[in-house]
């Protein structure tokens, strides 16, 4: 295999037209590689087999405008000529980083951001600016009643005579559980002096680090990690494209669209034929580099025909292509038009982009014209490989479940209120956690798992997902079982 | 990659004998390609890359026997010339199909049906009748007991007072639930005309579509879908063997067999060496093409040793190696001898193949001499990479595991009686549904999820999915569970 | 495909210098290949691929020390000049085998265990021998606590009345659930005589027999298998490196360490650029060979950097990098000094590594001393691809939730103690069994499932198995519904 692979590094090479040993590696990277090549191999290896380490913005500039992975317009002059080494990332916006440190006569920052990016990718930073998820970190901790949740969930409990009683996480909680994908708040705070094979070194302490959650706030006041998604230190293209990379924040059960696409046919042509695709053409061929999409196929990835006509363009905006918000919410509605959705009210005062009992809080939402516009771009997609009677027929079915799952919804949270306006369980009007209970919780994972599971797996032809395996099954079954709960408990209060 | 794809193409075509330029394309196919083409790249580009695409059915019949992929005795001559287009499938017997459209002066119809396949391929056609699977629309739809668990799953509850109502669901909900798998009706309800790059085109509109359920209802009367299986329109062998295919219908908590594969040593040995094995290869050469069995290897292939003599006859039949139903049943039994389970009914009338109580419906089913006869050929199977003591000491101990499930279901169902004929949950006696109660759904997920799953894995030696992963661990919970929730009712009633 | 592999295997074979066609077979080996390649391809055709099919102990001896597979200082001559086919290892020590049995002039068994491995494999053997899992059997089924637990999960639950009683489970069930991951004993039973292509023949009856858990209690008195991950017969280090071996046994709700290692960076890294990697090479060179890590590189494999200085020495000791035992237990604690845990008495005199209410059994477990040594050697396997503050915040997160989770469950048990108290279930001062109730089952998974799953998603940065997927939320919402059971039922009793 090694064999095989050498000669393929060889062709790959030759495409790229400047080789490894061609390309020119800066002074600045030159002095990182000496040491940390030995200190840290595995990330210099990594790097090594990236496109960043075997071109340089000069030379990617000559490609061909849809072939070309990078979107500045004129790189700057003093990074052009090199190829993307550790220097030309770790030392970029030294005065915007509070993480940047003295290191060897270099400002080293530790985090690269988003901003640092946009040196030579500002279209897909801006577009990654305009994504709910490059937000992830404060539509979670911004939004009061969500830091409810989260409270409920990461606290510990500890016994009070026949009571729990919660105390809040600790950051370093947080940090493990809702943060390591909605990302954390990295700070600088302190130094400290380390012994090292190159003689003492002092670093920064950093909090809510490591972190490589997608909206992450950063030491440069930026939001977002592209590394999320492109992983240090090789950032191929092909992994970004590769399911296995959504899957890291979209597997549990509160948003199972892996496990949905797993089981779907796209899920099994990806599974079953990938290894002969070619996941590093840029643009991407359906048909020919691909007979099955991945998730980035439909979301975000430019996609061509075989005459090189665009069928869809290339986003980083995440919900270009989508009309709806199918998870993590009460209700399924329309999608907001701020990334930022802390900033939403309903009616009620509540954090919310819909009311408790289902009513979208219209102002806040794109309306059905912005809708249109958006299902359009992702039925272009499907075309690609679907008819228009398939297409259509699939998205009225698709719509048809956000109806009832909702209904599903309501139901559930009608016997929620009923428990708290009978006092059997304590809700808003007690000025006490929604989400703390034992009933709550069910009724949390009416929506949050079942409904959520039913509209994935109704949205991407999952089957099962939207049975038995947390869907209308689990709706279906929550239900009686929180009504048996109230009966039970109000029968015991009466006697 | 791709130029190793390619070199991969061109030695593939040469074994094949009619490359893709030579392979003639039919007049009628060439004129779909014109449009669809661009209109839909990806199925064009599919197809491309199938034997379909570049072989012809009288090419077909020079193939040594064992070798050939066409059963058909002597083929149409009218197709036996061209590769096996567009117009190939899709225009075959016009007259019966429903749903065929005057289309650019072709006579077009949309859903290529098991009779339209037995063209070429009657044998497989004439055993996938006789298959289970291509009846299970039918056995689920014609089964009014199954009828009120899909009721009470997929139909919407509504709270009056304290109490829910169960409103039916609608045919949408159905089709995106379990007739996602078991597939829908397929019947053409009127027709559209749409504008289209090409001018004005009336389409059919189809109900019940799209679908790929392998026991779909189609326009032209006939059962089953082969696409479920075999997926356009690359109808790829190397897929349909791999699981992944399986495991779109064969995942979730009431059928989990790929989970339980996963963690089998067979899946390891899969998961872990199967780039270097040759899933088109046909016949399929036990311990050369692969070292470790997919669901297709014990279930369906034809599968050789190294002098080429047969160690598994190809089946599409299915159960052809399967003495026992061991899932989707209240118990464990021999296996029904109609594919049509509908027919069956029990002594107290209900439509099972047992008793609540376990006792076998046994006229319905397979008598001990067939099992056996099943049995033999599975072993056979084994034998291919074990020795005997091992095969038998594995099929003792899973039927040992068929008689222990079947005995905490009857705990579970007796638990289940008891509330019943008590009034605390109302079933058959109430004229209410079985499946409707949180109770009942809990004595359902006793037989449906986990006594199924402990079979399964029990079956394919899968490990935890016979203890915690939904096996005997929750078999034992669930159980004291409902005796909970009795002695609960129970206690509250007579206070 | 073929073709390229048939490439690929001439070139490894001209590597390994000792062609399958050159390296010499054994008279004895060439006495079962006659048979068994007719009876049992798939096992021939298998081992026909290992490297022990390949090559010769004399030849492996040449190598260089670090790529050597071989351990033994001098292997014994009458092996050294044959390749390691059938009659290598199943005619070893044939006098401490009571499954030996005479099988056409040789004395066979069947039965493969460490100490046969061990003619070849010393070093391993030895390390194999310290390692906690080599006795998974004993510490299992010697430890009655443990047992009680195995009997209220696999025994059979009749009705009588209105309560239950338990049937302990049969050996055959046992041998299907926990034991086939922790080894059955095998004992010899009886003898057999069956008909065959090649005349009548005597063989063993084995009980406990197939099995494949790594702490087999084998017919020579050994503990282990070394086939539960070296599997039989090619034996590849592709696949023992590779995580799906592991997987095997650690992907269930009791010890998900493999979902976690499925949605972590690392696993994304693994699947989805894997292909390019080199499985196969000894030693392991990390960002050369790989880029991301498997469960092997971190936690057992010997892995060197581009200059081949070792970064981690090869173990099959397993938690030779391991300092704490998170898993499997009541509340995490240091790792235990004696892979044999059934010697462990806490001070209450129960077989557990802790107090019901966490303070640890110190005496049976490592100090913090050795638990410093071992962390740091897991830490210079992170320092391979991440920098020491990455690394050092990553291990104080860890440590922080092996406390909140520990924390969680003494709050659970908190409330279980209570409920014992009271005589709301019964426990240890009833002499009843503490895991057979559904109160008792719900505690049972606030340690075994969620606390678990949390500490491993924790460990190895697998995000949502911390939060929804078995995690923190189950943990908090746990705790709701035993105090909500409690309260119930004393409600109930008072009433």
């Amino acid at each position: 295999m090694k064999t095989l692979i050498t000669l393929w590094l060889a062709l790959f090479t030759s495409t790229v037209g400047v080789s490894a040993s061609e390309a020119p590696v800066s002074e600045a990277t030159q002095a990182c590689l000496e040491c940390h090549a030995s200190l840290n191999p595995g990330i210099v290896a990594g790097w090594k087999k990236s496109r960043h380490a075997r071109t340089t913005p000069a030379f990617a500039m000559k490609q061909p405008i849809l072939e070309r992975r990078i979107s500045v317009d004129k790189p700057d002059e003093t990074l052009s000529g090199h190829v993307v080494g550790c220097a030309e990332c770790h030392t970029l916006n030294p005065d915007k980083h509070a993480d940047t440190f003295d290191h060897n006569d270099h400002r080293v920052h530790v985090v690269v951001t988003p901003k640092d990016c946009a040196t030579c990718h500002p279209v897909e930073e801006a577009q990654f600016e305009k994504n709910l998820m490059s937000k992830a970190h404060v539509n979670l901790m911004n939004n009061p009643l969500y830091v409810s949740a989260v409270d409920a969930i990461n606290g510990i409990q500890v016994i009070e005579g026949m009571k729990t009683v919660l105390q809040p996480p600790d950051e370093e909680t947080n940090a493990d559980a809702c943060l390591f994908c909605h990302g954390t708040v990295v700070q600088v705070k302190g130094q400290r002096t380390v012994e090292s094979d190159f003689g003492e070194m002092t670093l920064p302490i950093l909090k809510g680090w490591p972190n490589r959650g997608v909206g992450r706030v950063n030491p440069d006041q930026s939001m977002g990690a592209c590394s999320a998604c492109h992983t240090r230190h090789e950032f191929s293209i092909e992994m970004a494209r590769k399911p296995y990379t959504c899957s890291e924040c979209h597997k549990g059960p509160d948003v199972p669209a892996y496990p949905v696409y797993q089981v779907s046919k796209h899920g099994n042509g990806f599974y079953a034929m990938h290894n002969d695709w070619d996941f590093r053409a840029v643009p991407w061929k359906v048909g020919k580099d691909f007979t099955s999409p991945t998730c980035a196929t439909c979301h975000v990835s430019l996609v061509v025909n075989d005459d090189g006509e665009i069928v869809s363009e290339r986003t980083h905006q995440m919900a270009d292509r989508i009309p709806w918000r199918l998870f993590g919410v009460i209700y399924a509605h329309a999608h907001p038009k701020s990334p930022n959705t802390s900033v939403i009210k309903n009616k009620s005062g509540l954090p919310l982009a819909t009311e408790l009992t289902g009513e979208p809080a219209s102002e806040y939402l794109i309306d059905t014209a912005e809708q249109e516009v958006r299902l359009r771009r992702m039925k272009k997609s499907c075309l690609g490989c679907h008819s228009t009677g398939w297409t259509e027929g699939h998205f009225d079915r698709f719509e048809n479940s956000i109806m009832t799952t909702n209904r599903m919804t309501l139901t559930a949270t009608q016997l929620m209120i009923k428990a708290w306006d009978a006092g059997l369980a304590a809700g808003l009007v007690q000025k006490d956690s929604i989400f703390n209970e034992a009933l709550e919780k069910k009724w949390m994972e009416q929506w949050l798992f079942y409904a959520n599971a039913t509209r994935l797996a109704s949205a991407m032809a999952g089957a099962d997902y939207g049975v038995f395996a947390n869907g209308r099954y689990y709706m279906s079954k929550n239900i009686q079982e929180m009504l048996d709960w109230i009966l039970f408990k109000s029968d015991l209060q009466k006697k």
